[in-house]
């Protein structure tokens, strides 16, 4: 194998990397879309897609193993290629949070609407804006732009104990559209995670930009 | 670096990565112990030792990378590599769900019992041995062992189900011991996501020991 072979496969791995982030990413607008409109359809559209993502994932774990075992890399390029292993994992992860959003929506469809006042699309697009970040910051290499993912998830699990005590009381007053403030309840911690798995993207490309791991230590 | 010094790093690896594993799953049981009793001093042990089993996640990625960049692995040793890496992550996430657990039993504390009759503890035996049965299976490189954890996926899915509807129900019916009902939903939740780690780790295996991939196809 050249060595330009394998900063080809290098630059393959990245793409591929991306395309995975753009589809995870395009799940959970897809579904908080569906949340906002109440829209079965859209939700099936995530169902149908999952699979797609999925197989994605693994074009991403074999090209990396492809690579690690073409020639001994050179310390950097094995932690860009460990890296890119472990974001992967979480864009599975995020894809995953977007069906489930998907599910609670089409339970939701089912029942009588709370009219539960809570910004859930404001959420989700703090959510997958970190995500989105996350990866520029991979693409770029750009630890700033990743120790601001970090900072950001304050924000979103704010927001999620917020909307889980306004879903909570809203539970037990009106008790006619408990379900739909429940469902509502487990979408807001679907984003919370979705911006979780946006934090250990950050972290990871902090561990490969500096060499230096702060993971679990960047909240301090 | 020596082939024999080779093999002996992939030992500390393994050996390392059953401490995590012992660790991840320890947390899960006192969590769970703690939410038989509403024991809130238990919980904080939960939450005391979570940022050892971050270190120790920390400590076998380091492991893994310094063991790819010794030498030319081969491909055999190169895929037991990179499962170490995959189910590592799935351990710390397991440790996590032990954290939530916590939490949610400490909230528990503050508020009167719903009596639900629910089996969360036998729920949790269920998803703590399909972590315990996912290592043994890496441990002794054993496929049916791996298979067998993820046919036991829908039973603890089911268990949710089952304890998702009739919290719902309770919270409805009983609003005094709503607040009881709901984390105790959410205690299930957490532990069908320690068996959705499970799963991702005997998947992990069977990629590792067949050389073939069934992630995503294993409950077709």
């Amino acid at each position: 194998m050249t060595r330009t072979r394998f900063h080809q496969g290098l630059a393959d791995l990245k793409q591929k990397l991306l395309v995975m982030g753009g589809m995870a990413e395009q799940a959970v607008e897809r579904a908080v879309s569906a949340f906002a409109s109440r829209d079965v359809a859209i939700c099936q559209l995530v169902l149908r897609d999952e699979p797609q993502i999925n197989a994605t994932e693994r074009e991403v774990d074999e090209l990396a193993l492809d690579l690690l075992a073409m020639q001994q890399p050179m310390a950097v390029d094995l932690r860009f290629i460990f890296a890119c292993i472990k974001i992967n994992a979480d864009l599975e992860r995020v894809g995953d949070q977007a069906v489930n959003i998907a599910e609670r929506v089409m339970d939701m469809a089912t029942y009588p609407k709370s009219g539960l006042n809570v910004d859930i699309p404001r959420m989700a697009s703090l959510a997958t804006n970190m995500v989105r970040d996350a990866l520029n910051a991979f693409l770029t290499a750009d630890p700033d732009l990743a120790h601001s993912v970090l900072e950001r998830d304050d924000l979103v699990d704010d927001m999620n104990r917020e909307i889980f005590e306004a879903a909570d009381f809203a539970m037990k007053h009106a008790v006619e559209t408990h379900r739909d403030a429940l469902d509502t309840m487990i979408v807001a911690r679907n984003l919370e995670r979705v911006a979780d798995h946006a934090t250990n993207i950050a972290e990871d490309v902090i561990f490969w930009v500096r060499g230096a791991d702060v993971r679990h230590h960047a909240q301090g």
